[in-house]
Formats: C-alpha cells, structure tokens, sequence
C-alpha cells in the first residue's frame, strides 16, 4: 500500500502501482472524466503511470495551464503524426506546447504548406485523434535512440547526442513514435477540434545560419463551440489589435528614422494620455502625492549605487561616454534612484513622512528588434511612477491606500475583472533576501492584511517576491478575456539601505524609510494598449479626446458649427467642428471610423432653431435637441462612467 | 586731407593725421567730453591715433559695450601698475576686460593677496588714476620685447615666443609698460571709481599642470555714484541668486550621484514648473497648438538627416550603443527632428495647414563641467518647444500670432521691458544660406512686418540669420535691469528640405512647407532661473506653488485650519496648512521665509467666529475676514496679474 496525498492535504491509501487515472476514479467518476494529466512529487506524469511509493499527486482538468499545456502537447504528437502521413519526406525536429496551442518545427524537404492545405491537415489530426490511441512513453538507451533515427533524421540525431547519459524516453501513440520527455493527456480521442493556425520559417536551433524550417502553427480543443469561440476571439483581437487601432485614431506612429520601439505620439494619442496622466494627477493630489522632475539620464555611478547596473547592465543600452570628461551616463531604466536622492535632498522627521514622490518618468531598457511589439514591447516608456517614504508602522495604511487608489483606476477605465497576487518570500530560502526578518514578517502581514480588507481576489504565491521586498501584482481581464498583468505595488528595503535614507524618530534616532514603488497602470505605453485591445478604440466617455464631432451638412453652416462648438468648449466639452468641404456622407463616415462618442450634424432647420441633431456612436439618436440639453446628457454620462475616489 | 565717414553715414573731411579726438570735437565739443575709445575700418584705434587715410569712424562713449570695454581694458593696465608698485615681486601674465570690469592674472612670488588688501590696492589705483597719464602705443620689434622681458618675466616672453614675428606694440603710461594690443581711454583720469571684487587661483594657461597663478578681479567706473550702484546691484543679484532661492524655496536640488548639470525637481518646483506649463498649453491651445510626445533619444541616423549630428556630435554626448545590434542611438539635442518626422506620419492637404506641434521636450547637450551654473547652464532642460509647418502664405500671420504669444507670456509673468532682435542674411554672402532666394525675401519680410506691426522695441542684425532662415530674438531686462536672452522664434527652409516634408497645394501639386521653431519661455530651467532672480522669488500670484499658509496657533485649531483649507480648495486657491506643533512665531518666520503671499492666522476667536486672519507677505495686514471674502480677494489679484490672450 502506499499513501497519495491530494492537493486539498488529504490522503488515500491505494494499492503500489495504482495509476493517477485510478486515483481520480476514487475521487469521483465524474471528476475522473475531466482529468487529462498528472504531477506526482512535482514531476510530470503519465495518466497511466503506476504510482509506486508514497507521494503528493495533483490531478489537471482543461481548466488548469498545465491541463491545456499536456492537451496541447499531445496534439502536437498526432500534427508530427498527420504530417508524416501526408508529407513522407518530412523530418521532424521540435514541437512544443506554447501560450496558445502548440507548432512542430519540421524539414519539408521539397514539400510546401500553404493554406490550402491546412484543411486536409487538421482532417488528418482529427481522423488520428479519433483513433482513441493511448499517448505510452518507454525508456531506451541513448545508443537504442540513435540508432532509432540515424540516417532519417539528422535533427533528432543532434538532439539525442546532446542529451546526458543515461536512458532516454520515446513515446507511442497509433502507429506514430516520438522523442519526447513526457506529460500526455490519457489518449488522442479527447482532442475534439484542432485548427491549423499559420506556417512559418523558423531557423534551425534558431540560428539564422542554419537551414529554415517550416514551423505549422495549431491549436486544439476538447469541444468543438471552444474552437469556435477562440476563433472568434482571435478576430475580435485583430480588430482590436492596438497598432490597428492606434493608426487609425491617429494616435501614436513609429518612425524607421527616429527608431524602433521609440513611440511618437500624434496630437490625438498625446491628448489622451494627457487626460489619464491628469486623472491619476488629480486621485494622486487628493492621496497626498507630490509631483516630482528627474532627468532621464543618471552617473553610471548611480545606478551602481542602486544596483541596477549589476543587474541589467550588459544587457541594456550601454554607457553615455562624454567628449572631455571621465564621466559616463546612463539612460535611466528606472525613476527609483533618482527619487531616492530627491528624499536625501533635506533631512525628514518622522512627523514629516510619508513622502509621496510621483513623476510620470520616461524610461529606456533595451529590448532586441524581434521582441518589440507595439506599444506593449517598447525600448523608451513613462512609467506612472511614485516612491512612497514611510515608517515601518505606516506601512498598512499606505499599502491599503495604494489599493484604493489603483482600485479607482482600473473602476474609472471599465477593467471590472481582475485579480491579485500577494508574491511573498520563500521561509526556506531565507538567504536569497535583504533586509530585517521581522520588517519582512510586517511587511508581509501589511500586504495580507490589505488584500484581505480590500476584499481582492487574490492568491499568494510564496517565493515569489523580488529579493528586496515582498508585492503585490494586478492582473485584468480585457474585454476578450485575455489577462494583462498591470498595475503593481512592491515593498522596498534595499535602496533606503543603498541611497543611506533616513528620518529622525520619536527617539530623536535616525531610522531607515520603507519604501513603496507603485504603479497602477504600469507604463503609459502599455496601457493605452490595452485600453485600446479592452474598449477597442471606445474609451470610457470622459477619457475620449473629442467627445463630439459636429458635422456640417454644407459651407453655408460653418457658423453655426463653430458657434455650436463655443458653447459646448465654454462647458469643457471637448469637440471639433469638421467644416471641411467634403460630403456629409465622408464626414460621417470618417467620424464613425474615429469612434468620436457623439456625432453632432448641423444644417439649416439647426441653424434655424438654434439646435443639434446628435446621433451617438454605435448607439441611439438622441433627436434635434438644444445644446444645453446635449451638455447635461454628456455630462451625467462622465460622471457615470468615473469612480468617485475619496 | 581724408574723408571720414561717420556712422549715420555722413562724411567730413580733415587734414591727414586727425585723431578720432579731434573729429569728436568736431562733431560736439560735450560728445567729445564723453569719447573714451574708437574703432576705425573695423580696427579698435587709439583715440590718439593718427588717422592717414579715407575710412570709417565710430566712436564710442560709457555707454557703448565697446566703450566698457577700453575703460576695463584700461583699467587693468592701471591694476597691473599698481600691483607692481604694492608687490615689488610680481610677475604679469594676462589681464583683460571682461562683461564686468576686468581682470588680472600674476605671479606674486611669495607674496599673498587677500580681502583685507583690496583697500590698498584700489587707493594705488585711484593714486595713479588721479595722475592723467595717456595711454601711448608703441611698436617694438619681437627681439626687443623679449629684450625688454627676458629674465625679468618668462610669462610674458613666452607670451612673445608665441606671436608671429614681426612688429609687435608696447602700451605705456606712466612709468609702466605692457605687452599689448590697443584699445584704450584717453588717459587714467576718467577712471574715478575702482572696486577689488575678489582674488582666485588661476592656472598659467588654463592647464592644471602649470602653476597656480593669482587672478585679481576688479571693477572701475567714470563715476563713484556708478559704482555705488553696481555694488547694491551685486548685492541684490546675490540675494536673488535662483540657486540660493531655488533651496531655500526647496525648488530644485543638484545630487552629485545623478551628475552635475542635472536638476532634480523638488515637489515645489515640479509643481511650479506645471503650472507654467499648464499656463502656456491652455493659451497654446487656444492659438492651436497641438502637444505631442517624443522620446529622448533617436538614432543616430535621425540627426545624420537632420544635420545636428555633423555640427554637434563630436562635442555632445557620445553615441548610445546597443548589446546586440549594431544601432547607435543619440540624446535628443533638439526635439525638431521628431516633429518633422511626427508631420511625416501622414500626409497633409494645404487646407490642413498650419499644423502646430507642440512639446515639452527634454533635451540633453553635453556642457563641461566647469561651464555649468545653476539652472541657467545645465545638461538637460525641457524647452516649451514647437514647430509650426505652413505654406509659405501663412507665414505672415503665423509669425504675428507667435509674437501675440509671446508677448502674452511675458506680460503675465512681469517682464514689462523687453527689446528684440531681427537676425535677417547678409546680403553679400548669399552662399552662406540655403534655400530659395524669393523665400526668403519672403520670410524676411515677414518678420520685418510684424515686428513693426507688433510695435516691439528691435534691432535689425544683418548677417545674423541662422544659415537655415532669419530670425527673432527677444531680450527681457529683470528687476535688476540685467538683460537675458528669453524666446526666439526662427524661420526655418533646412528641415523641411533634409525630411522630405511635404503638403499637397490647391495646384494638386507637392509643396515644401516652411516651419517655424518657437519657444517663448526658452527652456523652463533657465526661464525659472531667470523668474527667480527677477522676482526675488515673489512669483506672481497665479504661479505661486502655495498661494496663501494657513497658521494654527496651537494644535487646538488644527482642525479649523483643515476646514478653511478645505474651503480654499473648493475654490481652487492653492494653500498649505501648518499644524505642526512648533512655536507660531517659528511659523510665521518660516512662511515669511518661504515666500507664502498670504499667510492665514487662525486660533481661538476665528474658530469661534469662522473667520481668518490674513496678512499679505511684505505687504499690509488684512485683518480679520470671512473665508469668502479672502477667496475674492486673492481671485481678483490672480485675474489682474494674468494678462489676457485671444
């Protein structure tokens, strides 16, 4: 007998060799149908393996990341499977389960794959899938693995050589054998629908010197409606895709010249990042931050003091050498350092703090060209940055405080779903981290304590907190579904030791700060992004650059269209006037495609009545109404659309 | 007989050998009274000197720049002397005129110039002064200067080694004698005021190898009530200096760790900087600007374009290099490159012209360390920058409105006296500048006219224009009458050309537009720096950080103070309350200190009958008043101190 312990502490006595399958089957029959794999003692297991000593087992549905990992790592057996089948010249090298489905590196040989013939490959997939064939890994020796593909396929050949000693495993499904380390779902029948997803050239070993693969991009489902709804989606995020969108509201543009990953916001992207940064600016005020300036640059030296250097150094934009002089610069990763000398600039008591010191800093970390992406992957971005100086006892309030203020800022931007993660240190590991233990216990039980009062959906993942403090990360949901990992709130108690801060306590002795480094919406860059994949380009009412857009039928209304326009900017209605010489039927066309939230159309019974017509943006016409009444309707709605804080 | 030409362009004519004294009287015997130094054909003359052939004559007084000059000049001549009659052992290097007054550099042996010496030196100088020795030149050959010297003064024999050969000119007066070039007063009698300002070390040609001589400042004037005033001046100039204003109003910091040249934004700083900016968005937008955002940096390639690199690369900050690649990005030195290429985001109709692009753009250039000062001569500065692309009809009102802007700028911040300078081509070097010649006739034109239609107080500089187009400087005079460089505002044919930009015409056809650089504040570093020793620190009303403080008399009325903070806050007047528990008197120095404009006493019988006292900073005392009618007052000082713009 030997005894299973289940991820829940409980534990079952079972028969040596009982397989996980069977340990669901205990648990419940209907539980038992969802299982698709298995970790025994932290490794990955076979459904099928017998168990043979006493050990923790945890049981994966499709629900779980390692579910759909096995899933989708097992598909990508019965794609190598389909695609022997259909080209029998292919050699297969690589084919990993990724974030979204799966892809097979393999040598076509002579052979193509284009689109067309992704049908009669995912037909193939589902013709072996419906086989019901049992994934079964075996041992065999290094040599045995060798001579299994020596002379018919050099890339497994150069794989196995560089495998340790020792035995290797194969896995067998159908007819099909694979190199393959292990972690299937229990057989091919579970994999109901599969999409052939692109091709692509992919270098061997990822070496641009070395031969290109063909790389066949896939994804699978157990049900068919969960293809359907992932497709779905996958066109809903091309039309949301932020560089799309970012083009066609004229929002921000890269240039070949200025460089990569280096953003230029155009008149209309600038505006709106203006208003979220006076937004924040304006929560921030009532939460008693302080504005700060750093420059963008900094002594090498500092960044040595901080630590920074050590760490990304080599890695990132290299030193700024000066004509005359010994010195050298950096371009500032982070505004950290600098608000750290802004505190060491006067003394503090202790009656004096917190110090709250916010910028909206541009920083610059340097990314290779193949990782930038958008405004999400950047080599020069403004953090929403601010470094919170307190004592060691107000570090609950502060830490509450940040939650409320970040809870605001995603409630004012429509992000209603999304969850925490308490990152906290590793009791075993004791070494891998700086500072006091019973400053850490504290710390630990301020960001509990917060998570807990603030009602967050959160988790805790021990070990994971950064070696100088323990955290707190905001993850949302987009309007899609996908997860974004934005705001993060993290506690410090390396640089107030590097940067030597102090404060004078109650004791007249001088005592080290706590500090907070904080940022609900992460980067500018970034979130404008993701706002703009949430909302696809609707930004919440009082966030659009121009509410409304008043359109005049002909010349003749010009007057009227700007007058219109002074009464609705003596309100603070931000609006444009399009008197150009175009048609009506081009206006409100363009006017749809920049999603202006009101289309306002001015012509001569308008003009006459002193009116509007105004028809909302993929929404109700409010009728010929007066402007007073416009202005009352738009501003009910922003005040409906942002949070109250404070 | 010789022809003279004078600079209004009349011509006498005299006998061969007329001094420039002479013409002066015969011009007026009460201008020649004044003359104390000459220029003749572009050569600075004696006003002695015997004029032998035609040629041109300007003769300047106390008044003119060149005028200062001879007297300084001069004046270090009589310092020399003196030294060498006080210090027996003194050896002479150089000593010339210099913004403000002049200087001297010697070798004192064993000998120590220090404060308490001053005294004496200037009584030898005023001694020797009262003697009216002419200044007379002489020519020498180079072995007898070195004759004259060798073994006497190897500072001055080296200084001989080193000039071409040929004649070289000894100035005498009195019983000394020095290597020299020309340019004096008359005689020493007109120096009636002397001022030993301060002694420094100085290397022997500026090499720190070399030996430390001793630099000896000074300062001279025609009258003692002159130098009275200059003397209150410095004093002034030292109370206002923006570097000590700037920490005692806790404004800015420099942090050795960031590096020199770098200023850090404390909070009241940053958010007096914000406010500047705010004030001149809100009137950009309503001349309609747009604001765009820019990275710091860009490739090198991008000022390859532009032509910033050839020009400044090899004296700025080195290129940033990359760990992978092979690009080389630079410190943004200007933000123009990034705008052009922000123009080039999409294409424009010349129905869409003029586009304003505006920014806040930080830009970094490299300074040597011991040319930095304060905030007037950083490292990096945020210029208010922008960029105005229109055809070439438009440049006429463009410039105007840009002048409005400026002089709206300047009015609403107390810069009442101001003068501007018209930079246009000189005429007879039409390589020197690019673009087409009808443009700029054009472009000259325009600025000529609204100069003139602007009624502003200019100078035309021919041969000053940039080589990319003409320009507009303004200089404004601060309280202490000192002249600084503010706004400029430049015509611009180059970047258009070098960026390709272009707008399509009602002809259908391409067209280059013409953009126009403008930044009235200059760079918000230097134009607070300039504000801070201008206003001494009392900022106008609508830009100071914390208009009014609120003072509680004991922690009692602490919570008085919160609400009437509050109240302030409704209406948007900015304050502080101070409940720290520290002495009132402590208080109300340091509020006095920190320049509040008014500072609100509360204690027992304003609690009890909800009223302030108010006492305006170095002004009169308000009394005691109701909130409401303190609200009235402060917002009819700030409507009255703010200009209006359109």
């Amino acid at each position: 007998m030997i005894k299973i312990t289940l991820p829940d502490g409980s534990v079952r006595s079972f028969d040596k060799d009982v397989t996980p399958c069977e340990v669901a089957v205990d648990i419940s029959e209907g539980f038992a149908r969802n299982v698709i794999s298995a970790k025994f003692n932290d490794s990955v297991v076979e459904t099928t393996t017998p168990l043979t000593t006493d050990g923790s087992l945890t049981l994966y549905t499709w629900r779980d990341d390692a579910g759909k990992k096995a899933f989708w790592h097992s598909s990508a057996h019965v794609l190598a499977q389909a695609l022997e089948e259909l080209y029998p010249n292919v050699k297969l090298w690589v084919g990993p389960a990724i974030d979204n489905g799966f892809y097979y590196d393999v040598d076509l040989g002579d052979g193509v794959i284009s689109e067309k013939d992704f049908k009669t490959i995912e037909n193939k997939m589902i013709e072996i899938a419906r086989g019901k064939h049992e994934f079964k890994m075996r041992e065999v020796s290094k040599a045995d693995a060798l001579f299994y593909y020596e002379g018919k396929n050099e890339y497994k050949v150069d794989l196995i050589e560089n495998l340790e000693d020792g035995t290797i495993s194969f896995c067998d499904h159908s007819s099909f054998t694979d190199l393959c380390r292990g972690g299937h779902i229990p057989n091919t029948s579970i994999i109901k629908a599969v999409k052939i997803l692109s091709v692509a050239g992919a270098y061997y070993k990822g070496d641009e010197n070395e031969k290109q693969l063909t790389r066949v991009y896939g994804i699978s489902f157990p049900k068919q409606k969960e293809l359907t709804e992932y497709l779905h989606l996958l066109e809903e995020a091309k039309k949301r895709d932020h560089r799309k969108l970012g083009k066609e509201l004229e929002l921000f543009t890269f240039s070949q010249k200025v460089g990569q990953g280096l953003p230029l916001w155009l008149p209309k992207g600038a505006a709106l990042r203006e208003r979220l940064e006076n937004f924040l600016k304006a929560a921030q005020k009532k939460a008693g931050y302080e504005m700060v300036v750093s420059p963008h640059i900094g002594q090498k030296e500092l960044y040595v003091t901080s630590g920074h250097y050590a760490k990304y150094g080599e890695d990132s934009f290299q030193p700024i050498k000066t004509p005359k002089e010994d010195e050298e610069f950096l371009l500032k990763p982070m505004n950290c350092p600098h608000h750290c000398e802004i505190y060491n600039a006067k003394p503090y008591s202790y009656k004096e703090l917190p110090k709250r010191f916010a910028e909206f800093g541009t920083v610059y970390r340097y990314e290779q060209s193949g990782e930038l992406h958008g405004l999400t992957r950047v080599r020069g971005f403004t953090q929403d940055d601010a470094h919170i100086f307190c004592t060691p006892d107000q570090l609950d309030t502060e830490f509450k405080e940040v939650i409320d203020l970040v809870l605001y800022v995603f409630g004012s931007l429509g992000f209603e779903n999304f969850t925490a993660q308490v990152s906290l240190r590793d009791p075993e590991n004791p070494d891998k981290y700086i500072g006091d233990d019973a400053l850490w216990q504290k710390a630990e039980e301020a960001i509990l304590n917060a998570a807990k009062d603030k009602e967050l959906d959160y988790v805790v993942e021990t070990g994971e907190a950064a070696f100088y403090g323990p955290k707190l990360d905001f993850m949302v949901k987009d309007a899609l579904g996908r997860q974004w990992q934005l705001g993060t709130i993290q506690v410090d108690y390396t640089l107030p030791e590097r940067f030597d801060l102090t404060y004078k306590g109650s004791d007249n002795e001088l005592h080290r700060p706590v500090m907070i480094h904080r940022a609900p919406f992460g980067s500018m860059e970034r979130f404008v992004a993701i706002l703009l994949e949430h909302t696809g380009g609707n930004f919440p009412l009082w966030l659009m650059p121009e509410q409304a857009i008043i359109i005049s039928i002909s010349e003749k209304y010009e007057k009227y269209a700007e007058k219109v326009l002074n009464l609705l900017e003596n309100d603070e209605i931000r609006a444009l006037a399009d008197n150009r010489n175009e048609t009506v039927g081009k206006k409100i066309r363009e006017a749809e495609m920049q999603k202006f939230p009101f289309m306002i159309i001015v012509g001569e019974q308008e003009a006459q009545d002193e009116t509007i017509t105004v028809r909302e943006h993929g929404g109700e016409d409010l009728g010929t109404i007066s402007v007073m009444d416009f202005v009352k309707i738009i501003k009910e709605r922003v005040n409906k659309s942002l949070k109250t804080f404070k």
